[in-house]
């Protein structure tokens, strides 16, 4: 490897989660390098269409997600964690939660577009979400549906502001601020479009239930 | 009257809304002189505890929404205007409303502590909200309680952001925000804390409503 | 449809407001769908020049205000919602608000340049807007029309900050809380360019009006 | 009860955490009604000093978390949560979620004092961290003891910033932007000085081990 | 003097306007001993008041604009600097910048309570106003007032924003911001509440109009 | 002219500075007829290269201001007006205010590159500044020019805090702050990047000194 | 000690600078403990009047810097460094930096009041800060010293800002962002009012200077 | 040269830090120019592709710190300052600190990617960072790494936030406040992303020890 790095090999054996490639700023040269040598699990997040093009031949891309998995984990005997959005725009937001997930071994279930602008599409899920043992709510705009669900529900739930937005909203503060000032207890916030983070809160919780 | 204020005689008339007092910065003297001379309506808005004592053997002071009114308006025959707040912390702000309302002789009717972290709260008021012409919206902390609303009936919704908060939303620009962001079409809002201008949205509605 | 896409066909009855599409990165696949799929009423806003080109033959396609409608609404007998701009950079955002009412069957009247730096021009056109039941003004830049408007007409006030301006006002932040300080009583605002808000803020009210 | 106040009886079936008390704006008669009537687990927060005082013959008060609870649950079977605090002057947030966790029946350890500029206070302690299934870490000026934890150990992190601070840092913003923007995957944040809320979170979690 | 302090005796015959004390931190002891020693004008701005009644037997004191003057120049042959406010609560900052004008010798005119929201008080002074060489323009809020006056006078104007306002208008930032965003030419900003800032730089004009 | 546009023909009567065209969002066909129709000063600042090219043959075109002028007055015969900047970096809204000031027939001078790193610079200029009845001074970065200039010469000095930065002060809104906050008395401030802004205020200020 | 206070003995061997109290939220009988025990230096900052009144007893308090140090170490055989303020508001901070470099054995010589508004007092002063190998400038407002000395001499810079100033400078973050703005190379930078920072940064460089 | 550029010649003699080129805004004649006349040193920072280009027959051209330098000094015999950066994209703004020292004849030794999320790669170089007698410290994000190094070595320490980030990071503003607000004494911080300027500090500090 390029001298310059230092590769965490250890993180996963004291953290329970795998050093990640961030994509951004990575070259080509030295992206198809850690794709190409070693073995086991690679995933890498936030690739531009370069990026995905060049990494085609040496992992499964997912180009809604733009992440890329090299030797996902097997599947784990455990109960799905939930991923909501409010609307479609946050999908993007949402399928990096999910190829994180998998990639981690972690079954994920997806719920799309079920905004507080018409609660019935919330309720007619309500059942679902009751069974899984986390959930990821991911929201831009205002970012209610956080609050709203955490009302109805007793799983842990990790918010996701998405950058969706048009005028104050446009880049994700409001629906930031808006999640940790949350009047419904048991939510935790990460970054802006942060998927890949939720996930890693999930699978650190669902690492902690199967270890117990 | 003091030769630095020019009292705008004509207001009502141009504008449909009565020149109204704003307490801060008024001196006791020039407060009392205010609602001693002329007749008909004096409204004051923002009084603090002196002030309000000084006004109490002149006008109708309530020590909540912390008005004085002299000579309100008799009450029109028209629907009342919905005032709703997500907690408790919002009723001083949902009361400055309901004060000018009444005071310009427009009825209202409040329902308060409907917050969306419990939803079955704000479903078993649904026919009542949608029997008012105009709602009024107060919220703090995230400020979602006006999209579920505006999801829900047909009224225009004027949102009141507060400023009960702590952390980020302490002060009400967080409520603000997400207010203005709101995924709820049918939404139009005011200055933080600021019952009093949602009330005036409200009367120049039913004005129009009576006129037309 | 998409079953990623829940479409609320209710909203309509519920709140007086159709779905609407809101276009930022909605694919050309998903619009065209949308606008060859079921029948009556499809509007969209934000739309880019590729998703105009590509709705040109299934919509009638707005290019000042972005927006396609089909089968638009039969005008309703109603007074017409005035639209105001302070200058001309504000006219695309005002183009949306008009759009957005003439899809909704809502008649509308625009008068586009008449800021506060020639007052001369606002004083011209005071009977027109008078006869108007609710009016809607925009502004960049410090965005005071709104404040000399209210001081001048009954009817309530919908303010739509646009994103016109240079330095700091760049990107409508300081035209939306100048609004939102407005002195002048009977204003609310909606978030940054956003016509259609105010459109839709305005059609309630008009909805109101018919079925009082 | 105050025909005002919504009491939601049915919070804790529904997300597993009870209706909590939100000491600001309540009035001491209030407060001292809602710790007389009916049975069971009361606990408030945020209680001022008077608020305190006259809780004292009802409850049991903490001054430094400013909580009072009565008849909390008993202790159930599980491991503590462990509570880390950067600085001396973030004891009072780690005690409010000390304070919650006991409330409700969840056993928790703290260790304070452990900040970054003496790293070998956090290895000292790192085998007992290590035997905790959630952290909570509380943290005020630059906020970086969660990414440093975070790095180490394999427990869920819920990260508290804290209003410790001076000059640019003062009220907890630094420390809220940087535990969000942390490089260690596995951190989710709540509002400023909501240790509550933290704890809440970790509730949520054990109440679903529990369960599983 | 102090040996601490650095008096700068030359700065009249530099820059035309002489050393100015400002009140904020200075000791009475240090305040007293200025203007017992030296003789000339001494002047003296954002007094406390401690610090008023302290220097009320040695120079004098005005209430309103929180100054204190000894041996004021004598006024000069020229016509009056006119100072407009929107409302009331301005007169403050107004007021210090008449006595700064006025201890320089400058004559002043005071026009308050002239805003927006009824532009016919404003109509009512043109012609007065017309007569003046320079306007100083303090208005809090939205700030619109100096956008309309230079808009209809061609006198150079300098904008005084204040902190009155409430909620986002709360310190002056929106008045500031939306001074400096004005869409009319011929406006320049000081600092918010610096009546002082704002008479320097109109006396600095009228110096050049006399030493022409 | 296009209906929707309404030209304040009358604003030089008024205000003493004639209307000019801002060019944002300005079609070349809207712009050509503008400098086509009509006679007399025609004047447009921040062109982009496009409409710079359409203007050349109908207009003299400066590409550092982006300005291009038709018909400009005759220099009057007063002394010039001085323009400094910090860096070279701050050239393009200096000539900014020199294209605006010759347009309108008053003479300017320019002194580049005189920032405070290198004090020896500004000392060697300063008999020429005090032969100018007005400074405008622009500068970036930590804008620090106005506030030593304002120390040593007498003339009012419109400060011009330009976009010229990089990390924090990238935009400008550093070196307006600063300028706003100058300790020197007898500054006042345009917006970023205003050279036009600025050049407007000296030309009302020489207005009055001739028709004095 | 209390269980709660984890000392770091050792910080000073390893890192150049004992622990320091903060005093801040420490009780009395915390602070007198700490200043009864043990042996060797103490020295605490940011000390409320009743924290100094209680350690007048057992330390050297200074009322101007608000510190207190038992045992400060002897004067070392190095040069001076120099402390600067702009104004006399700035001398609590510079205090501070002096207390703290005098406790820890580092002479130090200040030069007050020599702001940028008179320029003359700086040069007056230049041979002697020439001398000192390291400079440590405090400012508040536009913060625009450090950048007019660091282009006049050779020693390496720290820049304090200070919370002095009004309107927009309140709270010192104008002079922070003006510093890190710099158009002078060899600044940096510590938070605002944090004397004690930028003495700490003063004298590593000089421990190292020593042990070269 | 360009009349309009005042080189400051004497600039290295007046603070050991010769006149630097900083590219943005630099036309490529300009630059060629200034590379091409005199003899010695010539440095130039932030230079774009096109820059660099048409420098690099002229100098020894860097792509990633994106610098030229011709004649550089030669290297003094003195001990190495240590960059570090906490990540791979931290890379560019170190380069720039290290071209900068090079420049300047100052030894430079990079420890690149030694984040605080794997600790164990800061502890490996502990010894070789206790030989520098500065060091830089380069971080994004959170920006914890000066806090985590200045706790565990005694050399001055200049931290210098880097834009490297995502959501509220991108920018480098998070890292920069929390550099400011560090709890290890000993740290002085410049602008974003401004390597050179730390590495000028790094300069004056190392030709003090030089002089000494």
């Amino acid at each position: 490897m390029n001298p310059d790095i230092r590769w965490d090999h250890d993180r996963e054996s004291r953290t329970g989660i795998p050093e990640v490639v961030f994509g951004p700023g990575k070259t080509i040269e030295h992206l198809t390098r850690l794709f190409s040598e070693g073995e086991g699990l690679r995933f890498a997040t936030r690739l531009s269409p370069d990026q995905m093009d060049a990494l085609a031949k040496l992992a499964i891309v997912d180009r809604v997600s733009r992440t890329a998995v090299r030797a996902p984990k097997a599947p784990k005997e455990l109960p799905p964690v939930g991923i909501l959005t409010a609307g479609t725009g946050d999908i993007p937001v949402a399928s990096e939660a999910r190829a994180t997930l998998e990639a981690m071994g972690q079954p994920a279930r997806t719920f799309f577009d079920v905004g507080v602008a018409g609660l019935h599409r919330l309720q007619a899920i309500l059942p679902e979400l009751r069974a899984c043992p986390v959930l990821i709510v991911c929201a831009g705009m205002e970012g209610a549906l956080p609050s709203v669900v955490a009302g109805l529900v007793d799983a842990p739930l990790v918010a996701v502001p998405t950058s969706v937005g048009a005028g104050v909203s446009e880049g994700g503060h409001v629906a930031l601020m808006s999640m940790l000032s949350s009047c419904s207890p048991g939510i935790a916030v990460v970054n802006i479009d942060n998927g890949f983070g939720a996930a890693c809160m999930a699978v650190k919780m669902m690492n902690r239930w199967v270890r117990r």
